[in-house]
């Protein structure tokens, strides 16, 4: 058996030889890599692997795709894999595949092949490592056979990154304390669903309460007291030796969007279980009281009204709602009654700030930037504040073949100027991002020039002088647009939400776990509201994300994270709880 | 009584006096235009008058129009109008508002004058000289309320015309030859309609033969053989006195687009029955036989396919359209033999090529240029050839929130980027236009990245090779915006026709009729598809394009001409037919 300790302490030549089969054909990367030793743990060797692909030449990084063997193909029939290949694509079934899916793999390899100049790559034992199915394995082809050839490439390197990881796991004997518990939960909790297909986990809806109980139980057996309060919160708590010692708190919610994925919210809930669990089974105490609430709501969709369960608990929840009617006009206060809850007690819900040291949210991304960088983790440094309009242009419709150019007020031309004025505007400021997610020329035709168009804008930083400074950029360069083009405006503010900073001295405790694992430490906004932006009425905040997989997509089943990325977010998260001081 | 003999022969003094109350207050105008006597015709005398006002300083401009008085408005009531104003004013009624209609009116002009800076001019008495209703008025004053100061200010010059030419009208007791018949022909048919409300008539419905025959009695009763042939196109024959001469054709369709205008096509129609009239009247002849037709079919309302009359008398009528069905499934067939056609006898409606001199169609222009330039009519160069495309972007969608602006692959961004090439390309070249009138993001939220964006491209030119020289560089300009943002695009042709060219020997006969009514010669493209372009299959094409009002509107109700326009363009084919010379 092989362990970190004798990789960091072998000669070169032992180091590369050992991690040949790491990353198929290239012995390069394990040579580029030796002189970093020793690394802190098993992720910062992984890291240091990845980080010689990444800074290697583009012919190298061609080669080394190119060094892998195609999905069920010729290769693979005619027994020529590499040991670790084989085995691979043995787990997934490859090997089983029927002549039908051969000939689709076939297809699909060649198609890839002449479009793109590399062979498709896949670490097939996915993200938890126990393989996906073939028909998954078909359908991520047939995805990722549109991407265009750069975001394909590197998408190829990041799987064979993933590849490395997995065979690193094996040949090191790597054991997981977090991962495997929170992606079997995830995939329990994930399969209960109020819709027929996909998950969707709406406030007070059975599957809701389900998923609270489910949750209780789980906190019960990690060894933590609970109780579901009367909005719905699963509160557990994980008593310090001293009862006058204050009180971390963590969480996240588990009601979902509609056909969502399975660890938006959820994981921020799971991850800090399996801690506690961790930290019972061992007999270890912290010296603070911790608890971790599963949030009973934060999306928003039953009764349009976001973040109630972390409301709640700042003394913030607006019992106004109670009132309010679902789709099918059943109010929150039946169905809170329905589910037998007593809402004269929501008041008693709110925590009192000086019991509590700060709240700590763990994450899923829902973007891209982790994943861009290679980074397992980042550390959050504001939640972003949001302004959003709905805007109506009105110019002058017009017949298409018979207006000359100059004499037109065409409503989508303008439309079309804002939406680069955003765009350019956005692009300036590295924190600041801008969106027209809605344009619409109502009931066009392809022969009238637009007399009307719609439109949203949606302006996010994590700075609200960023924020508001590009705002009013925008306005003001859509009046003059609107001006020039003769084209009237009306614009309708939606939304104005102030941005929720974290707290420097607990982003900096979060900031030293990380690079304690050997991980650069990297801090990034987030662009969506998180329970943490609610809890910041009442405590000091912070938050942790963890990187997402397939571009870093979210609000949709394709949503995902590796079993790797969650236990390192797990020992980050417990090296941060060890090493906690109050502020 | 004062003549156009009087005027031309007075000295100025006198000439200015004559003409003091025309222009309301400005003296100047009939000063300026003095030298330029003799004038040809009234016609031209009204054109001296209004050229002299569009070449006045803005200031001058500002005090005409601020000389007039407000409608009802203090003056009026106080009997402090000039002549003119008070008798204009009584002849809609204003006199006898309700306190009611006062009160909406008073609260117009007070804001009115509050955004522009100047009152609110309306010529009364209507493009027919009989007197715009009291609501009318109002609804005119709401519409025109919204329009942007530069653009109402011009509308106000043009209301100022329009008074000038009635009040000239009747001080030189101005007789009109086909304006007043064409302007109540036009109402009669104009009120009969397959809709509840506003004008549809299309192929082959009650009205659709009702006004057919409406249109053939009115043609006997001008003096021409009619037949109705087998597709429902109105014939009607003025013959020569020599049998053995050649045929000048014109006409234009009497179908109309679903809640029309009274004079698109039908003006086409009416002018030459009225111009027939006359000369049947007086017992004149043309060297040639003159064939008016009342196309049956331009708009393809019904059954999607245009131009029906006009492909039938080329020849080229399509019979396996006669299969098509109507949106309840009636065919063409059924419905042509439920009117009492033959469809068998379709073959026979085609002309011989040698027996036709020309075609020359009157259509309004249905575009605001002749408006713009303050002409009565144009001669047609071509008829535009079209692109027509539709287009389908796919970016990614993502979060909008969490996604930086340089990960982004935004397609409705990509979208705001064709829209401006197709428009900045297209204002390269006068003859050319382009629009995207549609334009859609499908299911859009505010708060994600548009990963579609659908939008239609039409795109048009006279010249064919202007055309698809724009066609080329918008092509290439979409693909080198898509593969820069990383937007995939489906482009799909829908249309692809020619430009329809007018003949430079009609054209030059035509323009030559304009100057002689003492009007300048010029020449426009035509943005829409007219019979002509049909009947260019069969022999040489011209048009003459009369000046539209409300801003150029057509395919809507608010389509107007005024009946001196009608009556301008009836001088200028009459002039053109009787000195018509065979190429």
């Amino acid at each position: 058996m092989t362990t970190l300790s004798d990789l960091n302490s072998a000669d070169t030549a032992a180091f590369v030889d050992t991690l040949r089969g790491i990353y198929e054909h290239s012995p390069w990367i394990p040579e580029r890599a030796a002189a970093q030793r020793p690394f802190a743990s098993v992720t910062a060797l992984k890291f240091a692997l990845q980080t010689v692909v990444d800074q290697a030449s583009m012919e190298e990084q061609l080669g080394l795709i190119r060094a892998h063997p195609e999905l069920a193909g010729k290769a693979a029939i005619a027994g020529e894999l590499t040991q670790e290949s084989t085995q691979e694509q043995a787990k997934s079934g490859l090997n089983l595949c029927s002549a039908e899916e051969y000939a689709v793999l076939h297809k699909l390899n060649s198609d890839y092949n002449t479009k793109f100049g590399f062979p498709f790559i896949l670490a097939v034992k996915g993200p938890d490592g126990k393989g996906l199915t073939r028909q998954g394995i078909i359908d991520t082809f047939s995805r990722r056979f549109r991407h265009h050839p750069q975001a394909e490439m590197a998408e190829c390197l990041r799987q064979i990154h993933r590849i490395a990881e997995l065979r690193l796991n094996d040949l090191l004997q790597v054991t997981h304390d977090f991962g495997p518990l929170v992606m079997e939960w995830a995939d329990i909790i994930g399969a209960w669903s109020e819709a027929d297909d996909g998950l969707t986990c709406s406030y007070m809806t059975q599957v809701h309460q389900r998923t609270a109980g489910q949750l209780a139980a789980w906190m019960r057996e990690a060894g933590m007291e609970v109780q579901i309060d009367a909005v719905g919160n699963v509160c557990g708590r994980y008593e310090a030796a001293d009862p006058a010692a204050k009180t971390l708190m963590t969480g996240s919610h588990y009601d979902t969007v509609r056909d969502a994925g399975k660890y938006d919210g959820r994981l921020g809930i799971l991850l800090p279980i399996a801690i506690v669990r961790h930290l019972h089974t061992r007999g270890e105490r912290l010296p603070f009281h911790l608890e971790a609430i599963g949030f009973a709501e934060e999306e928003g969709v039953r009764f349009r009204s976001t973040f109630l369960g972390s409301n709640a608990i700042t003394g913030r929840f607006d019992m106004a709602l109670l009132e309010r009617a679902d789709a099918i006009g059943i109010t929150m206060r039946e169905a809170l009654k329905a589910a037998g809850h007593r809402v004269a007690a929501i008041a008693d819900i709110a925590r009192r700030p000086e019991d509590i040291a700060a709240f700590v949210e763990i994450h899923i991304e829902q973007g891209p930037v982790l994943l861009e960088r290679g980074l397992a983790a980042g550390v959050v440094t504001a939640i972003a504040g949001s302004s959003r309009y709905l805007v109506e242009l009105t110019g002058l419709a017009g017949h298409a073949g018979t207006t000359p150019m100059a004499m037109r007020q065409d409503a989508a031309a303008a439309a079309a100027d804002i939406v680069l004025l955003v765009e350019q505007r956005c692009a300036q400021v590295p924190s600041l991002v801008g969106t027209v997610g809605q344009l619409e020329v109502p009931n066009g035709s392809v022969n009238v020039i637009p007399g009307h168009c719609r439109l949203s804008l949606d302006i996010r930083s994590g700075d609200d002088s960023v924020r508001l400074a590009a705002v009013r950029d925008i306005l003001g360069g859509i009046s003059a647009i609107c001006a020039r083009r003769h084209v009237d405006v009306v614009l309708e503010q939606i939304v104005s939400a102030s941005a929720a900073p974290c707290a420097p001295w607990l982003m900096d405790q979060l900031g030293a776990a990380v690079s304690r694992r050997g991980l650069p430490r990297f801090d990034l906004a987030s662009g969506a509201g998180h329970d943490a932006m609610a809890m910041a009425a009442l405590t000091d905040i912070a938050m942790l994300f963890v990187r997402c997989g397939n571009g870093g997509i979210s609000h949709h089943r394709l949503e995902t994270i590796s079993l790797d990325d969650a236990e390192t977010a797990g020992h980050i998260m417990l090296d941060f709880l060890r090493s906690f001081v109050p502020s």
